[in-house]
């Protein structure tokens, strides 16, 4: 039976389903002094969300000549706060949970897409001070229009399908995908990511920050956009990212916006989290959301299910299904 | 060959195709006065939008002993401003262009579904006001819900399509859908509205204004509503409506949500357009726009394309297809 720290947190499911399975569930969150001393080295396992970073050292701390833990989890996608090299010179299986939150992710892009097109904060912003501004707010529809998708894992796919629905055209840049995905999906795929900003009206970003990734948004690339879309419509160029912050210049796309070029920009993650004093914030075609893809009652159930799933499977010596490295 | 006054303006590619077809297209809004003067008895038919109030005293005031107007075309949906019993009565005929704004009125829709249950315009706000509120701002999704919808035309049935495919599950009431609709729609259908209150935690208007549906959102029905998802999430009520104001009882939701009963409500129509000082624009669960649904530039130039294709038929003698009366 397995000893497990969770240290951001878990819902009370997923802690009663691992204490039925006959494991022990310590709901507490340490310092990275704490973790430095070695507090986790008495467990077998832990889940993390982002707070706790387990860097090398923490991850050596946590390992002692009985093994320590064996298993980190983490509770959403990015494991950016996880030194996965340390982790696996230590043996140390580490997972995540990829699919609990796509669908909340695919239904803040569509939200994020369409309030964009149509001035949703903008319309609410006016009405609240008191102005009537249903004559400067005429915007476009999505129907009709190109889609470029940056990556096109299973949030891509998911938005994919609605965009489908809304009569989008779709379009994607991914050079990790599979030949069976490109085969089976009503989407253009394209080997150079300048196409799909040749091509697409609406770009939404659905990859992982890397080297490859940063500032991949790029004033370059911002000007390829030609603003009539492929109904003919002068409906502007519209940007969307609930992905990770960096893969956007916010700088490039602030004056992008000032200049028309953009006629709207979207984020739900920014270069700096919380971004502060930004004067992207402040320009009347953009706005925002503070990082909440994956902030549903409905993503955060998933997640401590699945979490608790992984650790049953560890814990039965089953290789859990995630397994990152 | 007509001669056609178009009083709140028509888009340019619309005048082109009536000239080429011979007609003289004279574009010019008239004071209530100038109307009951006669101004319009000079032309065969008027197009009209919302400003211009074709009441019985002007309609008749249109006509004269060589005929005068013949064809009123209202380039949009709603036709409470043309007094229909007095148009008959002259034997002038009334047309509209229903369908050109349907897929603007189904994205406005799913946008602000989206933006309620996932804070948008409040996100945007906290995040211009400098706040990083991502704790306090989680969502539910909509996928595993029950969308209620009120009337099921093309506007619904479109809002459906989306829904459907963003995992909901549909129900309708609406008692003049012929039933060839209600056996080829994945949609279940309901003889009583309370049943959609019952059964739904979001519900969407898309039914006409009349009597029988002012006011028909009311606290009773209101009551009704559980706040538990079909999925059992406790995702909480919500209500959007971007059909037409009144059929929403504003003081009844916004007690509603002071009580909690009501998670957001989502407005583009109101009751009095603007609607002024009003105590539900300032709620934080609330959000709004200026009745903007047809406001796109497709749906405005499908309006035209429409309305100049009616103006043609009639000139032609043949019996436009949209005719109200």
């Amino acid at each position: 039976m397995g000893r497990v720290a969770a240290t951001d947190g878990m819902s009370l499911a997923a802690v009663e389903r691992l204490q039925d399975a006959g494991h022990e569930v310590v709901l507490q969150h340490f310092s990275p002094e704490e973790l430095l001393s070695g507090v986790l080295s008495n467990f077998d396992a832990v889940v993390v969300r982002s707070s706790t970073k387990m860097t090398s050292d923490s991850i050596h701390a946590s390992r002692n000549e009985a093994g320590g833990i064996g298993f980190i989890g983490r509770a959403g996608v990015g494991v950016d706060n996880i030194d996965l090299a340390a982790a696996s010179n230590c043996g140390v299986v580490v997972c995540n949970t990829p699919g609990a939150s796509t669908r909340s992710v695919v239904e803040l892009t569509i939200g994020h897409l369409i309030a964009s097109t149509r001035h949703i904060p903008k319309a609410d912003r006016t009405l609240r001070s008191g102005e009537w501004a249903k004559k400067s707010l005429r915007g476009s529809e999505l129907g009709g229009k190109s889609l470029g998708m940056i990556g096109f894992g299973r949030i891509a796919r998911g938005v994919g399908e609605v965009a489908s629905t809304l009569g989008m055209n779709l379009h994607a840049f991914d050079p990790y995908i599979s030949s069976d995905v490109t085969e089976s999906s009503h989407c253009i795929f394209h080997d150079e990511v300048d196409e799909l900003f040749r091509l697409c009206t609406h770009i939404s970003i659905h990859c992982n920050l890397s080297e490859e990734t940063q500032h991949l948004v790029n004033s370059d690339r911002l000007a390829l956009m030609s603003g009539v879309g492929a109904d003919g419509t002068p409906c502007g160029n519209h940007i969307v990212n609930c992905s990770r912050g960096g893969i956007v210049d916010e700088a490039a796309v602030l004056s992008a916006l000032e200049s028309g070029q953009l006629s709207s920009v979207a984020l739900d993650v920014f270069e700096v989290e919380p971004p502060g004093e930004n004067p992207l914030l402040n320009h009347a075609d953009f706005h925002g959301s503070p990082h909440i893809g994956s902030a549903t009652l409905e993503a955060q159930d998933r997640v401590g299910e699945e979490m608790a799933g992984l650790l049953i499977d560890y814990f039965n010596g089953i290789r859990p299904s995630s397994t990152i490295n």
